[in-house]
């Protein structure tokens, strides 16, 4: 094999989630050089055949290329994914995710591996777990950095990480996004909704109340239909404000969570969609943080890094 | 009109809700002689017909005794309702919400009077709102006792109440039940979970996580999750764990929120439902408060309460 240039395709790298599939064709310097992006997640895979998938969505890639490596994080290594690939335990490093790699061979004779998810358990004994996020966080990953950063991934079970250099110290889920999704669409309070949330103004008054006494959410929800039956707000910024309560919330449960490390780590990384990633750095510069917006494709740099720390990609230079 | 007696009829008492309809026939001393409960609530009267209702379900008895005051607490009484009672302001009485009955005529020339809802505005001009559990905490206040008491109504949207001697102090809405409803059907929660809330065992260690840290709910609920994929609770507790963290996470709320009167008021009369209300016991003595168990039908003391202070009921010895 010659000289390779950032051009040249070394990695196929695949973000395979619950409701996602995104591939992406790599080159040096983690460059996306193509992408694939699909609704086929794990539970829209006809008859759950994920190797049927893989051949339709990747064959044409291996066909024009010839043999790549190809790396996916996700929910596909999930027990209701492709195969289980086992959790590894927290603090984790881009070397020991690595290192539990799980293997596939296709019936066409192409391999691939799975990253695995990150584990841990509270001192009550009761466990937290993420798949794909950790992949993503590792993809910002300051190796030579040993202060404490903060990221924050928004989604309807949104995950809040810890990092120190190249470790995933610690991290917690937050059902956010679920229990807006719940609110908005099945409740009470949704009854006097109209529109969806777009009212800035709004969403940052839900900030504020959420950010109120300490923290009673289950209060404080409340206020989401009484604001609007007394006309405080007007219907069409009652999802918007839920919205701001909501993810007001989380920011202070996290803060609080995150203790000691909250205080050292002004700064929080938010890798998600642009919309979500704007709500989340408002909530969070009204709490003190500064939202920083991590990387589009944010799995890509943490596959490119996984893969090379497990042998996968082939010897470059000036890398 | 002679001397009356404790089985003498003197007040047709309504508590009409959202869901429900029970009437009860009253003698001397909050005396309940005959009852009636259909699920008639305001949602789900015919044609929103509420006099049809009232004729077919209380006419008999009018039939039959002739004129007596009747007197509706309830969700009757909102927008929604038969006729809109306006909200007293807290703090509210006894008096204060008998000054406030709106009357109806019907057709039939029977007069009834409704109760109205309660409202108060917090600190950060966002309104709460109460209707028919002012009048269940009415029948249970002590007029004569300084002291601040605290009940706790639990519900789809839970109210909890303070009062001194004759008078409601403050209160405030818990969206627990309705939250609880929507995690147990329609969420990613809910996939786990095998039958009813039913397991003590697992009901009391939901309520002992919920009350760890400072009540982070948004993070705590996904351990309903992660317990039950690491087998660490059985799928048929799910449900009761779940149940125990959201009411557990109610009483550590209302605990901070009640603040200095919470330490004075060490025990919480529950007014609801045998089912309910031993949950709530349970969980209020994990968090140091005694429980107390509030009467049955516990409009009908208020009902009586506030007909007597309009001047609705008929002279009475010996009352």
């Amino acid at each position: 094999m010659g000289t390779m240039t950032a051009a040249d395709p070394s990695l196929i790298a695949i973000d395979w989630g619950t409701t996602s599939f995104r591939a992406y064709l790599v080159g040096g310097r983690a460059r996306v050089l193509e992408r694939v992006a699909e609704p086929f997640g794990i539970l829209n895979v006809p008859d759950g055949n994920f190797e049927a998938a893989f051949e339709r969505l990747i064959g044409p890639w291996l066909a024009r290329l010839g043999e790549l490596p190809v790396l996916a994080c996700g929910m596909i290594g999930s027990r209701q994914g492709w195969r289980e690939a086992p959790y590894a335990e927290c603090p984790a490093t881009t070397g020991s995710l690595a290192g539990k790699l799980v293997e596939i061979a296709t019936r066409a004779g192409q391999r691939l591996w799975l990253v695995p998810g990150v584990m841990q358990v509270d001192a009550d004994g009761v466990p937290d777990v993420m798949r794909g996020e950790e992949t993503q966080v590792v993809g910002s990953l300051r190796p030579d950095d040993p202060r404490p950063r903060l990221f924050v991934l928004p989604g309807t079970h949104s995950k809040w990480v810890m990092a120190k250099g190249d470790r995933i110290v610690r991290f917690a889920t937050f059902m956010t996004g679920e229990l807006y999704a719940l609110l908005r669409e099945n409740s009470i309070l949704a009854r006097l909704m109209e529109g969806d949330s777009n009212d800035p103004t709004a969403f940052r008054r839900g900030v504020a109340y959420a950010a109120g006494g300490q923290g009673e959410l289950l209060k404080r929800l409340f206020s989401a239909r009484t604001l609007g039956l007394f006309n405080k707000l007007p219907a069409t910024g009652l999802a918007s404000y839920l919205s701001g309560l909501m993810i007001g919330a989380e920011v202070a449960e996290a803060s609080r969570w995150f203790g000691a490390a909250r205080r050292t780590a002004s700064a929080v990384t938010v890798i998600g969609s642009a919309q979500l990633a704007k709500l989340y750095r408002s909530a969070l510069q009204a709490r003190g943080f500064s939202g920083r917006l991590g990387p589009e494709d944010a799995a890509v740099p943490g596959l490119v890094r996984i893969a090379a720390a497990a042998g996968l990609l082939p010897p470059r230079r000036a890398q």
